[in-house]
C-alpha cells in the first residue's frame, strides 16, 4: 500500500516529472557530427527522402516528428526577397517584407574592399535572419565573361583572384548570423541565353584558372554551408547532377561538407541526381501530375523516385544518408545553432552598409577639367534620363526586391542642391519590358529627346543619368543584351543634350559594360552600377564631394564587343550553336585577353579615378629569389598627393613572359586599398606566396610554379603599372 | 606613416572588427527587466505603439530595427490551427500545416488528472514552437453555466476549483516551450448569443468565487504570460477594455505582469483602450478605409489614433510604455529566450499523449449488466451514426484544425474487432452548417432510419455514435444551441434502434450535455467528447476493455434545460434581453444549484462509472478544529475491490450549513485520480487550506472564511457521498 499527499501547487513536482533526458541531436554543447549521426539514426528513409526536394516553393521540409526545422531559402543576393505564396510565385501581400536594397554585387566587386564585403554579408544576414530564412541565396561568382550576359550585375566581375577575396567576407558575414550562404552558379553559367541546357565545352585550365577559384575560396576559406548548381550543362552533363564538378572536385577534392541545392527547376534526372552530388532539389514549378490531378512536389526526381529507388535497393542507402547528414550539418549549423543572434530588418546601420557600399564602389571613369565634383553654386542643374527616377531594385529577375524605400538619383541630388536649382527631363523612356525598344520609338522619342534638350539649354550643369535597367534583354536573368549599345536611343539623346550644352556629364547605372561612342565629346562619365536603397543619396554624395569616389571597374569596358574575348570566336565562343559552347578564348578572360592581344579597352580592369592624385615609389621585394613554397614581400610608398583625402587600389599583378604554356600578360595577386589624407604617405607591403604563381597543368592535373623569372607589376590599374620589378623561382 | 601589411586570409581578422558589444537587451545573461528597459530605452514612440495592434490577421509587429521579432499567435486550444492568408481568414494552402488534433478541453476537464493537463501543454506548446508560433491561444476556462453555451466544449466544465488545477499545469506545459499560453476568454463570456455586446451583471461573490478563480490560478500559478480580454461587456464596459477587470483585479490585484490581447474585432474605443489595460488589439476585419480606399490595419484603436493623442499630449507617455514593457517581456520569454526549445510537429509522442488524455476523458454514464466492455465474440456489430465517420475537428469557429490525420471511430472499432464483424450505416444525417435540419428532414431522415434499423437487427451488438458536431448552433463559436435535445432526429432513430435491438448502446460525442429521454431504454452510454486524432482508437480501447475508463464529468447534465440554474429565472438570465444579461442563479452554478435546489440531475458533476469497482474506508482528519489560517488533511483508504485495474477520482467537498450568507450545498476543494490495480489498497491524504472554505465578503470586498462548524464530505462524485467529517474553525 503507497501513501500519496495531494497539495494544490501540483506544477513544481509535475514540471519536475516530465522533464526527460535531451537526446544528443538537441544538446547543442555536442559536436556537430555527433548531433548529424544522432538525428540520422532515428530517421526514417522517407524522412530522409523529404529533406532532398522542395515542399514549396522556397523550402523544404524538416523533420517535424524529431523538431528539426524546415529550411527556408529566400533570393538573395541584393536583399531579401517578399513572400510569395506556398506554391506560386506572386508576392503573398505581407506587409512585414519591405527590405533594404544593397547595391549590386558589381558595385562591391568595385569597391575593392573585404572590409565592406563583410559589413554587406553581415547586414543582409541579419536581415535574412529576422525574416526567418535558413538560407541566403547568394553571392554569385560566376566570371564576366561576355558583357551581354544579362546576370552579370549579381556577379563580381572578370577576374578570379578579385571575386575569390571579396566572396569570402561576404559569406563569413551572412554565415556568422546563423544563416546559410549559397554560394552560386555552380559553374560555368556566364550567360543567359539558353541557360537551361547550353553545353559548356571549356579546357581545364580555364576551368581551374578562371572560373572555380572563387567558388574554391568560398568552400575552403569562407566555409560556405551550401552552393547551388547552374542550369547549363558541362560536357554533357547538367551541373546540378555533374558527376565531375560535384562529387569529384566539390566534395572529393575541396572537401566540401555542405548542401548542394539545385537551381530552381534545374534537375532532370533522376539517377543522376542521386548519384552526381545533388542535394536537395528546388524547383520552378511542381513537374509531376498526381491521381488528384493537381501538380505534386512528390513527383520530384529526389522525392518520390528516390524514395523507390532506395526502397527497391536500386540505390544504396549511403547516397541518402549522405544528402541527409549534409542537410542536417546545415540545419545545426543554422537554425538549430546555439545562441543564434536574433538579426535586424531595414535599420539605419543597413541603410548607412550600403550607402557606404554605394559610395566607395562608384566609379569615375572620365574628369576633364575636374569637372566633378559639383561644389559651386549653380542656378540649375539639369537632371535628363528616366534612370534618375526609375526603381532599379524592381526587375531583374530572382534578385528584384519589394523594399521599404529607395531613394533616386533625382531625390538625392535634389535633396543636396536644393529643389530651386534641380530641374528633371525625363529624356527617353524604356516602356515595359522586353518590347521596350519597339514601343519607345513608336511613341514620343524625339518629343523627349527635344524636351529635354530645352531643359538642358538653359541649365549650368547638364546630368545625364542613364543606363541599363532591370527591363529582360537589359540586366536580368533570362536572358542576354542583344548588343553592347545603350538602348532606348540613350546614344542620340546624349548627342543632342552635349550639343545643347557642353557641361554635360554621364552618369551610367547598370551592371554591364556600355559602348560609349560619345566619349570624347563629354567631359566626365560616372560608373554607377545599380546601388539600392540608398542610390540617391550615395551618388550625390560623389557628385558633390562629400565622398571621393575610389571603386574600380571589376571588369573591364570594351570599346566595341568585338574586342571581348568571348565575342572573337564567332558563334560557337558566344552564344553557342544552341545544344554546345566552346570557350575558344581559353585563360584569356577580360583584361587577360586585352593585354596579351594588345586590344585597347574603353576603360581597363582597375581603373577608377579620384579627386585627388596618389603617387608610387618605386617598389622593393625583400628577396629576388624565392623558393616554390616560398612567399614574396612587395613594398613601396603610397602617397596622396592631391588636395582631398581620398582612398587607392594598389594592385599587384604577376607576369611570366617565358613559359611553357600560354600565359596572360599579366594576372591579379594582390590588392589594397588605402585611404590617405591629403599630403599623406604610408608604406603598402604586399605578401604573395609563390603558390598563387601557378598555371593549372594540364598534363600533370595539378597546379604547376614553373621555376624562373617573373616580373611583378605595382599598378593603379591593370593598365596603369607603376612600377615593375624582377623576380626568379627557384 | 603607418604599415600595412596584407595577406591573402583576411577573414579573421575582419570578422574580430565587425564585433561589437552587445546590447543589454540582446544579452540573454542579463534579467529580463533590465532588458525590457533597455529596449524601451532605444525604441521610438511609433515603435511602441506598432507593438500595439495587429499587422496581420494573426501578428503583431516586432521592431525590426532593433531585431526583436514579431508577435505571431494562433488558435489554439485543441491543436495549431493551418497558416492562413495575411489579411484573409482562409486558409493559406500550406502543406506543412497540418496538426495534432489533441481532445476538446471538456475531455481533460474530464480526466481529473494535472499530469494529463501538464502533458497536454507540453504536447501542444512543441507543436505551436515548432510552427514558430509566439502565443497559443488558449487554454480557455469560461465556466460552464448553461449547456447551450456553443464554445463550451473549449473550456473546462462548471467548478471554479476543477478548472483551477486542470490550467495551471496546462499553462506551465506550454510555456516550458518557450510559447506564450493566453488565457481566455477574461471574462465572463458564458455564452456566444450576442457575444459581441451582451452587458453582463454578476454578483462579486458569483464573480470572485466562480467566474475568476480559474484566470486567477492561470495568472498567479500558471504565470500566464497573456490573456485574452472576451467580447461580452461587463458592468456596462466592453471586457477587452474594462477597468475593474483589466487594471483592477487583474493588473493590480493580481500583480499580473503579462500582455492583454483583445479578442479578435473585440476592441471599441480607443480611450478605454489605452486606459482600461488592453495591451494588443487583433481584429476580425481591418476596419478602417484608408486615403488609397483601402482597409488597413493603422486605424485600429490602439494605432493611429493612439500614436496621435501620443503625440498631441493627450495620453501620458506611461500608457504606452507600460504596454509596450509588456509586450517585450513576452517576447523575452518566448522568442527572445535562452535555448529556445525546437518544438516537434506531429510526433507518435503527440499522438500517444493525445489518445491517452481522450483515453481518460472518457466518461461510462451506464453499464447495465457491464454492457461494456465488448469483450466477447461478436459476429457482427453495427455501428450507426454520423459521428461514427464525420470528422470532429473541423468547424466549431476558431479551434478548428487542419489534421495531419483523425482515426474516426468506425475506424478505430473496424480495426479492434476486424472489418468482417463491423458493419456502419449513417442512420442520420446533420447536413451543411446552419442550414442542417430543414435539409435533412427534406432530405432522407426516414430512409436513413429504416436502413440503419435493418442494419441493427442482424447484428449481435448495436453502438449508435452521435452526440452535437461541430455546425453552427450545436458545438460552434458564434451562437448557441438552441435546446438541450440530441439535433438531426437522433432521439426518433435511437428508439427506432432499441426496438430493433435491445443490445444498443449509445456513445455521444459532444461538448455538451444533452437530454436523454431514452436514457432507460439502453443498457449503456457513453459520454466521448470530441476526441481529436486518436479519437476512433482512444473509444476502441475502451470499449474494448484495454482501457478501463476513469472520466468524470466536469459539469452536471440535466434532465431538462429547466433544471440548470441559468435557465431558471426567464430570459434576462438567459440569453439577456439582448442588451442587458443578469445572472440571478448567483453563486450557484452547476452542482451548486442542483444540490442546493434538490434537483436531481440526469448525470452529476464528478460521475463517471469504471469497469472496476472501488470502496472508500471511512474518512479522518488530522485534527477536528483548526485555525482560519491552518490546513486540515483528509485521509481514507481506497479499495480497487472489483477485478481489473483501473483509477478513481476521489472528491472532496466541503459543506457549510450554517452561514452568514448562502452558500452552496458542497463545493469540491481537492480531488485526487488514484490507479489502483484490482484488489489494491491505498491512503489517500488530501491537505487542504483552511482559507479556500472563504467565501467573498461583498460588504468587506475580500475574502472571509466563517468559523464555526463544516462538514468534509469525501465522494465518488458530487452525488455519491462516501464517508463525511465535521471539523470546527476556530
Amino acid at each position: 500500500m503507497k501513501s500519496i499527499l495531494v497539495t494544490i501547487a501540483l506544477g513544481a513536482s509535475l514540471m519536475v516529472s516530465a522533464q526527460q533526458k535531451t537526446p544528443v541531436y538537441l544538446d547543442v554543447t555536442k559536436p556537430i557530427e555527433e548531433r548529424v549521426e544522432n538525428a540520422l539514426s532515428l530517421m526514417t528513409t522517407e524522412e530522409k527522402v523529404a529533406l532532398c526536394h522542395a515542399q514549396s516553393k522556397f523550402s523544404s521540409k524538416g523533420v517535424p516528428r524529431l523538431g528539426i526545422p524546415e529550411v527556408w531559402t529566400d533570393d538573395g543576393p541584393h536583399g531579401i526577397r517578399e513572400e510569395v505564396f506556398w506554391d506560386e510565385w506572386d508576392g503573398a501581400h505581407w506587409t512585414n517584407d519591405s527590405c533594404t536594397a544593397f547595391p549590386a554585387l558589381t558595385c562591391l566587386a568595385a569597391t575593392f574592399n573585404p572590409h565592406l564585403s563583410l559589413l554587406y554579408g553581415k547586414s543582409i544576414g541579419e536581415e535574412a535572419r529576422y525574416r526567418n530564412k535558413t538560407v541566403l541565396l547568394g553571392p554569385g561568382v560566376n566570371i564576366y565573361r561576355t558583357p551581354l550576359n544579362g546576370r552579370n550585375f549579381e556577379y563580381m566581375g572578370e577576374d578570379p583572384y578579385l571575386s575569390s577575396r571579396m566572396v569570402v567576407p561576404y559569406i563569413q558575414g551572412v554565415q556568422s548570423i546563423g544563416v546559410a550562404a549559397c554560394v552560386k552558379h555552380f559553374a560555368l553559367n556566364n550567360q543567359e541565353e539558353w541557360r537551361g541546357h547550353i553545353n559548356v565545352n571549356v579546357s581545364d585550365r580555364a576551368l581551374y584558372e578562371i572560373y572555380l577559384p572563387a567558388f574554391k575560396a568560398a568552400v575552403q576559406e569562407g566555409k560556405a554551408w551550401s552552393i547551388m548548381g547552374s542550369y547549363n550543362q558541362f560536357r554533357g552533363e547538367h551541373c546540378c547532377h555533374n558527376d565531375l564538378l560535384l562529387n569529384k572536385i566539390l566534395k572529393q577534392d575541396w572537401k566540401f561538407d555542405g548542401v548542394v541545392i539545385s537551381d530552381w527547376g534545374g534537375t532532370h534526372n533522376t539517377d543522376q541526381a542521386i548519384k552526381n552530388g545533388l542535394d536537395i532539389e528546388m524547383g520552378t514549378y511542381t513537374n509531376g501530375l498526381t491521381t488528384k490531378g493537381k501538380f505534386s512536389y512528390s513527383s520530384y526526381y529526389l522525392a518520390d523516385p528516390f524514395l523507390k529507388g532506395i526502397n527497391e535497393g536500386k540505390y544504396d542507402m549511403a547516397l541518402l544518408n549522405d544528402k541527409a547528414r549534409r542537410i542536417l550539418r546545415l540545419v545545426f549549423h543554422t537554425t538549430m545553432s546555439e545562441n543564434r543572434p536574433f538579426g535586424r530588418f531595414v535599420s539605419p546601420e543597413h541603410s548607412e552598409a550600403g550607402r557606404k557600399i554605394a559610395e566607395e564602389g562608384i566609379v569615375l571613369l572620365k574628369n576633364d577639367k575636374q569637372f566633378f565634383p559639383l561644389t559651386g553654386k549653380y542656378n540649375k542643374i539639369a537632371i535628363i534620363g528616366e534612370n534618375a527616377t526609375r526603381s532599379l531594385v524592381i526587375g531583374g529577375g530572382s534578385s528584384s526586391l519589394k523594399v521599404s524605400y529607395e531613394v533616386s538619383p533625382l531625390a538625392g541630388l535634389t535633396a543636396a542642391y536644393g529643389k530651386d536649382h534641380v530641374v528633371y527631363s525625363m529624356g527617353y523612356a524604356s516602356g515595359p519590358s522586353m518590347y521596350g525598344r519597339e514601343m519607345r520609338s513608336k511613341l514620343n522619342a524625339d518629343s523627349l529627346v527635344a524636351a529635354a534638350v530645352e531643359v538642358a539649354k538653359n541649365a549650368d550643369i547638364v546630368l545625364f543619368v542613364g543606363g541599363l535597367n532591370k527591363n529582360h534583354f537589359q540586366d536580368c536573368e533570362g536572358g542576354d543584351r542583344k548588343s553592347l549599345d545603350l538602348p532606348f536611343g540613350q546614344d542620340k539623346l546624349i548627342d543632342a543634350l552635349v550639343k545643347a550644352n557642353k557641361n554635360t556629364a554621364v552618369v551610367l547605372l547598370s551592371g554591364n559594360a556600355v559602348a560609349m561612342p560619345w566619349v570624347d565629346k563629354v567631359p566626365a562619365i560616372m560608373q554607377g552600377w545599380y546601388l539600392g536603397s540608398e542610390a540617391g543619396n550615395a551618388l550625390a554624395n560623389v557628385i558633390s564631394g562629400k565622398v571621393n569616389p575610389s571603386g574600380k571597374l571589376p571588369f573591364s569596358f570594351p570599346k566595341k564587343l568585338e574586342d571581348n574575348a568571348a565575342h572573337s570566336f564567332g558563334k560557337l565562343s558566344y552564344p553557342g550553336d544552341s545544344i554546345n559552347e566552346l570557350y575558344k578564348e581559353d585563360i584569356l578572360v577580360g583584361y587577360r585577353w586585352f593585354d596579351t592581344k594588345n586590344i585597347a579597352p574603353l576603360f581597363p580592369f582597375g581603373y577608377g579615378l579620384s579627386y585627388t592624385t596618389f603617387a608610387y615609389s618605386k617598389p622593393t621585394v625583400d628577396k629576388a629569389d624565392v623558393t616554390q613554397d616560398g612567399t614574396i614581400r612587395v613594398s613601396f610608398t603610397l602617397t596622396n598627393n592631391g588636395k582631398v583625402d581620398g582612398a587607392e587600389t594598389a594592385q599587384l599583378y604577376v607576369s611570366k613572359t617565358k613559359s611553357a604554356v600560354t600565359r596572360a600578360t599579366k594576372e591579379l595577386k594582390a590588392f589594397q586599398k588605402v585611404f590617405l589624407k591629403a599630403g599623406e604617405s604610408q608604406t603598402v607591403t604586399m605578401e604573395i606566396p609563390v603558390s598563387s604563381f601557378a598555371f593549372y597543368d594540364e598534363v600533370q592535373h595539378g597546379w604547376n610554379v614553373e621555376k624562373g623569372a617573373y616580373q611583378l607589376l605595382v599598378g593603379s590599374s591593370s593598365r596603369d603599372i607603376k612600377g615593375k620589378i624582377d623576380v626568379k623561382i627557384q
